[in-house]
């Protein structure tokens, strides 16, 4: 493919791709395909000869047909995960020049607009001085791909200085001892970190706000000193995935300086809230964190990968990560500021440009827009919550703090509220997913992409409503509200 | 920004990306900048208001100014980091539609179009029918982000199976007892990869053809196993990094499978020439490996992150990476085929639709279109190789197997060499990384993109030649040569 070839080719798939968003809502959420639907449509092999474009795009339609729809403004599952027009702008050159920023030698421009992005997004979250590169201390920001990276990048570098701190023991002997806290309410990839770094975590009970709380933590902490153990690392939450709820950081962190605990703060969805100074107190306590992780690419409009950590003190990384082998030269060169090797902050070498992203998104946006963004996914969650709260037969499970409600049928078991979660799914006009906490089975309702709009919120009560009807009363005239509608 | 604002702004990046490919040539590869100069092109916060595409692109020429040219022909360091116009424009609906594949039901087709590219690539490769899903045996590949990541869930998945097989010990004193091994020649991932594993690695020595022997593994077993060491993992290279040197894996292989240690195969860079049947014999004795992993993002025209990752049974992954919250629901469907949840066979929840990228590229050139890049760049290497050989000032370093020349001053020590890519970089018309092995620096001639001609050897072999006349001969007419080229 040449250079002609590819302006044709790449400016219809950009036009491609714009019909698929002016065309999103009339494609059913969720496709209606069976383990094994691709085998039929995918030869065994690859070809020996070049197919053209038009080729591929040919059976693109029939890939596409079996995706579920994440860009639906009826998609309402899991957490959102960011796409907009201005991040595979970025994606273009990005991916165009291939530059890896895994050292400054190796891609100046990156390694600099990364440093700048991550002190942009610093500023605009408000954090410490003590996390940004221009405070000229120890601090700095890194982009790793996910939070599963973040937060296991922290857990191997808290082990690696507790297993320093204790030189009178084997790695070995000290990695016995060790425990890690999170709240049962944590995402899994805190217990995963845990469990690829071998070291044991135990999972702390919530306050009823699905919160963690520093009495627990401290109580859990003397238990386990008394058994001769050594609390080492605590992956603390804002925003959880079920229920997003808020760890008291404040309390938290005053314990873990008092008992040299490292703090990872992730934040991955709820922190880009932060960003709206009336959200902003969800990041209360921020500064007793040894690092802290969000994900642009949940809620600030950056395509996947992109998860931003910050750290106190660089070195806590990068003396654990750190490889120099003799292939990947880098110059020892002079400037106003030493610029970070961003290899040693993270597990892997090759990097993608993804500051470029940032940088794309954060200009055309704005922090206003970002902002707008936000406030305006929270209110169509208000509006939702509302519409439950005004149905008799609902529940609300937890606060409504950001662009999530949880909620379910009053009075009814997790069997009933599970049946009700599978036909609103089975129906597949829209996609929820569900959570557990202290045992109770919830639906999940999440807004996940900038186009959904108060109809949509309107259209997904109208079809849950419908399935509860017929749930609840199957003989009543829900089935013909139904059928008038198909 | 709306669909017909993307529809301009898109394409007008398309044309923009279509004149950097064009104009490349006319750029120096490498920047002429300090440590710190984007400080002063970037704003110190971000905007508040939005800004446009218009505003975005004018600054995007500064940041451009500042990066390595990776694309450029005369690239000739580290090792290739793939571009290609067919994954760029997979990119562009693959980052549009941001349906992550990390379980089937979260992209049913991102899931089961990753089976199916696992499937052919692993069939190009003529790897054995263990490590595919069609063979409907315990096998399979996914798609990782990086070797880092391979090597990494390799060496936790091995440290879990010693931990199980030793149920008398606690896993810390397992752990005290475990080795690794590799050879002082392999890439710094597999160092990196026991060090985040907390696990003892032995860096063995290699023979004259920089490949690690069995004998050298069988003696370093013996000892470990005298001193009561549990030898665990073994990191095979096809290819190292520095001289693309090749271990034996067949003698490796029997030792691994008579001494249940796992062989993790890294063929990043040299794996894909299998694909040329001339080739494949790099993988003799692949079948012996645990697991298997090559980038497509280096020699297989898939943009960055792609690391395919191959194992013969799956449950050696999943066993020890699974995590199950509810909120990741998944239904339990019934089909032909038990599809893979792919969350837990990574590291990261969050995934991109990379498989649609091998699918555009592996349809876009054909097997016989990646075969040809792959027999160029070798031409184009033994081009380099004659070149150097017909100077006797010079010597080759090691044998020429792929697309990397290792060559030196003959007879001059490590300063003079060292001296002498100073002097080629500093030049700023072509760029060359070096290496080291067994205490000898050399410098290494890489074909990197696949734009690279004949005459971009002759030139970079010029520009070399120009340099070490400078260097061994100051006051020759070397300067008046130099003099009248600029």
């Amino acid at each position: 493919m040449n250079t002609d070839e590819f302006r044709r080719d790449a400016t219809d798939m950009v036009h491609y791709v714009a019909d698929y968003y002016d065309t999103i809502r009339s494609r059913p959420v969720m496709p209606d395909v069976q383990h094994g639907f691709l085998k039929q449509l995918i030869p065994k092999e690859a070809p020996l000869q070049a197919q053209s474009y038009e080729d591929v795009k040919k059976d693109l339609e029939d890939v596409l047909k079996g995706i579920l729809h994440w860009r639906s403004p009826h998609f309402h599952a899991f957490l959102p995960v960011a796409s907009s027009f201005p991040a595979l702008i970025a994606d273009l050159i990005g991916g165009a020049v291939s530059s890896a920023p895994f050292s400054w030698i190796s891609n100046p421009s990156g390694t600099e607009l990364e440093v700048a992005m991550m002190d942009w997004l610093a500023q605009m979250l408000q954090l410490p001085s003590e996390f940004l590169f221009s405070s000229g201390g120890r601090g700095g920001g890194v982009i790793q791909q996910t939070t599963d990276d973040a937060v296991l990048v922290a857990i191997i570098a808290a082990r690696a200085r507790a297993v320093r701190e204790h030189p009178d023991m084997t790695p070995g002997q000290t990695l016995d001892k060790l425990v890690a806290y999170t709240s049962a309410e944590a995402h899994s990839c805190i217990k995963k970190a845990a469990m690829l770094a071998l070291v044991n975590i135990r999972l702390l009970p919530t306050d009823d706000n699905f919160s963690l709380r520093g009495q627990t933590l401290a109580t859990a902490i003397k238990e386990d000193k008394s058994k001769g153990l050594i609390p080492f690392f605590l992956g603390a939450t804002v925003g959880t995935t079920s229920t997003i709820g808020v760890d008291n950081l404040c309390e938290l962190g005053k314990i873990c300086e008092q008992e040299n605990v490292w703090m990872h703060t992730d934040a991955a969805y709820a922190g880009s809230a932060a960003i709206c100074p009336e959200f902003r107190h969800l990041l209360n306590g921020v500064e007793y964190s040894t690092s802290f992780s969000l994900n642009p690419h949940k809620w600030l409009h950056v395509t996947v990968l992109c998860c931003a950590m910050w750290i106190k003190d660089r070195e806590l990384i990068t003396e654990t990560f750190r490889v120099d082998p003799a292939y990947l030269m880098n110059y020892n060169l002079q400037g106003d500021v030493k610029m970070p090797d961003f290899r040693n902050w993270t597990i892997q070498l090759a990097r993608p440009f993804t500051s470029l992203k940032l940088w794309f998104v954060l200009r055309m946006y704005g922090v206003q827009g970002l902002q707008d963004r936000i406030r305006n996914d929270v209110k169509l969650a208000k509006q939702f919550e509302s519409l439950v709260r005004d149905d008799h037969r609902f529940e609300i499970v937890a606060e409504v703090v950001l662009g999530v409600v949880c909620f379910k049928l009053k009075g009814k078991g997790n069997d009933v509220n599970e049946e009700l979660l599978k036909r609103i799914n089975d129906d597949r006009r829209i996609f929820l997913t569900p959570s557990t906490s202290k045992g109770v089975f919830y639906l999940r309702f999440c807004i996940s992409v900038n186009t959904t709009e108060s109809r949509d919120v309107s259209f997904a009560w109208e079809v849950i409503q419908e399935q509860t009807d017929l749930l609840l009363m199957p003989h009543s005239n829900g089935v013909d509200k139904k059928a008038k509608e198909i």
